[in-house]
């Protein structure tokens, strides 16, 4: 079946993304009363940390019908920042804007101890008792909950910190501390007075040692008071002078935010930054294969991870051709769908959809069939149109 | 205890709120494996579009522990959006810059006929075999859907309606047929172009007959072409000229998105434009309860219902009494929020915080006890801390 894809909007017609508005047809459970999930909550025990830890995972749309291995954000403060976070990740994939990614929000125990990097014996500082253990929580992160996630999800490698707060402050730490852990980081309001700027003290020596340092570093900051933004002007001025070219970062001065309403808009804007390019160009979706392999992997040089074309732009591609009445082409495109994702169900069914288009209904029917098949091993929610997919072509051959 | 809330950082000091981030415990269950909750999914039979539809119900963090009643956001294309825009109102409203509400997120089966208002004849609507439903779509919510909601969900008597491109122009279109039928109107790239700018064409009498209409219509569009925005230009023209002068309405246009992308951003700030003014104004925590009391008024005349002083700015304020040794004035206010709130679990231990704060044990015991026993039948997320906190004065008392 066709499936709605933003890269519609670029290549047809705004009548045909009028009339393929994304499909009705919820991809969770649809019994009366049903609830709808957002995420898996997780319990471990870390003997680094020694106490248990929660975090809440959430997974891409479809995540269940593939075998898809996805890049992980790691959001700290979790508790509060889990369901719209994932709105953002969810409504910027749906647009092709973004990469889908695996969420992974951390609940907190104690959030001064986890976060600062140092015991801050300043008037500010000090009344922070349980400060100081942001290696430990480093240590965690590397040892412990990384691989857990690794182990229990299908990933990338390819991790992005976000942070608010003491959390941004723990964001440009990481980077500065071990910055093989993490590819892009977030630091949304970070509070960089933290120990007669520590950060800025870091960095200077940090940055000399790591001229090769490719990262990604977004920092925001609202209307939040001359301590709050004068440390961070700081901070970014030493970036302007002596970060490493390949250090790509951003500041952002939000004025109309304040310290608490920061994290939503900064996050949506660091996503489309971060992926910017990332977006199908308008017109290749009828160009070659080729054209569009040569495209995510450019993508994978940048991110460097390998990055597939995903299902859903090859089966867009063979409904593209398949538009233009090149069935060729079209099967050809649906037939490597199904070489690459041979678990999807919905790759037989555009195949089916092909063959049925140039006549070759004993074909359409087979695709149709393995359609069904594969759509009830995986519980596709879109199952029932396969079905109906099937029985048509049945009717047709004269079957039923 | 003391909740987390944005009016926090408006009166205390960053440091406060540092210290006082939001609370780790998750709202929801934490058994090993849970599943994270989003919504409920319910279905309705409906004789007038004479069929089954499902509607995704978002409460807030907090529905099942309170009697309070909530606004509700009608929001169309519901598959689509219910996540991103639930995720949205939960940060929204956890900020304190607007009221937290249900969101009900309808699910399409024919979404070209539901929120067309007209079949349009030429070529470029033509196309469109099934338009013309709008009518009765509004019908089907007036006669069906909004009871449905107000059946089974606490709801108070104000509706926001919220859709995206042909759901901007039912959401127009429902301004101009049946205006009784919501009271803010969030209209995200419509098709104004639709059978020959059919809404510019009814809206000029509408206007003309309604000279007392109060209500609140937020427009957005993105950078879409000219057939797009030049009808929505025309659209805005009128507006300047003719609309009636308690119609609150805004255009924005957003030249860095496109069709596909502007749902986003116009809802989060459709949203803070429609609550502009509902935050608590700095200084008003430490002030008295009258003032908090016309804050509150002043609210509820301009929205048309009774708008309550929430439980968690009493509380605030209570606390903040507190920090400044103000203990009558704490304990005054602790009780009003017993009082106005007598199901909650976290007004008793409220209460018992101050009296433990004023050395009066035995009544601090008293209210934690009750705090226990309010939150086991509500199932309160905090039930370990009250049991916590009644622990403690019983061991201060001797009684263990």
């Amino acid at each position: 079946m066709r499936t709605k894809s933003k890269l519609l909007i670029t290549v047809a017609s705004l009548f045909l993304v009028l009339a393929f508005y994304p499909a009705s047809r919820p991809a969770f459970a649809q019994a009366e009363g049903d609830k709808i999930y957002l995420g898996q909550l997780n319990k471990l025990q870390s003997e680094i940390l020694n106490e248990e830890r929660i975090i809440l995972v959430y997974t891409p749309t479809g995540y269940e019908q593939s075998e898809t291995k996805y890049p992980v954000m790691y959001l700290l403060d979790g508790t509060y920042h889990f369901h719209h976070v994932t709105g953002i990740v969810d409504f910027l994939t749906r647009e092709g804007r973004i990469s889908n990614m695996i969420v992974v929000a951390l609940v907190n125990t104690d959030r001064t101890r986890d976060f600062s990097p140092t015991r801050d014996i300043s008037n500010r500082g000090s009344r922070f008792e349980t400060a100081g253990g942001a290696e430990n929580f480093l240590e965690f992160f590397e040892k412990e909950l990384i691989p857990y996630v690794n182990k229990h999800y299908r990933t990338k490698d390819y991790r992005i910190l976000v942070g608010h707060s003491f959390g941004g402050l723990f964001t440009v730490n990481a980077l500065l501390s071990r910055p093989e852990m993490f590819d892009a980081y977030v630091a949304i309001s970070p509070t960089f007075w933290w120990d007669d700027n520590y950060l800025a003290r870091k960095a200077r020596p940090f940055f000399k040692q790591s001229p090769d340092l490719r990262k990604f570093l977004y920092i925001s900051m609202g209307n939040e008071g001359q301590l709050m933004t004068e440390s961070a002007e700081r901070f970014t001025l030493l970036l302007e002078s002596e970060a490493p070219e390949g250090l790509v970062w951003h500041y952002d001065f939000m004025g109309d935010e304040d310290h608490g309403s920061t994290p939503h808009l900064t996050i949506y804007k660091a996503l489309e930054d971060l992926y910017d390019g990332w977006e199908l160009p308008p017109g290749l979706l009828d160009s070659t294969v080729a054209a569009v392999h040569e495209h995510f992997l450019k993508l994978s040089n940048r991110f460097g991870y390998e990055i597939d074309v995903p299902e859903a732009v090859l089966n867009m591609m063979g409904y593209t051709a398949l538009g233009q009445e090149n069935f060729d082409k079209a099967i050809k495109i649906f037939k490597l769908n199904v070489k690459k994702y041979p678990n999807s169900a919905n790759v037989y069914d555009s195949l089916g959809e092909g063959y049925e288009a140039m006549g070759e209904f004993e074909l359409a029917r087979e695709n149709y069939a393995l359609a069904v098949e594969k759509g009830e091993i995986i519980a596709d929610p879109n199952l029932p149109i396969y079905k109906q997919h099937l029985e048509n072509m049945q009717d047709k051959l004269g079957l039923q």
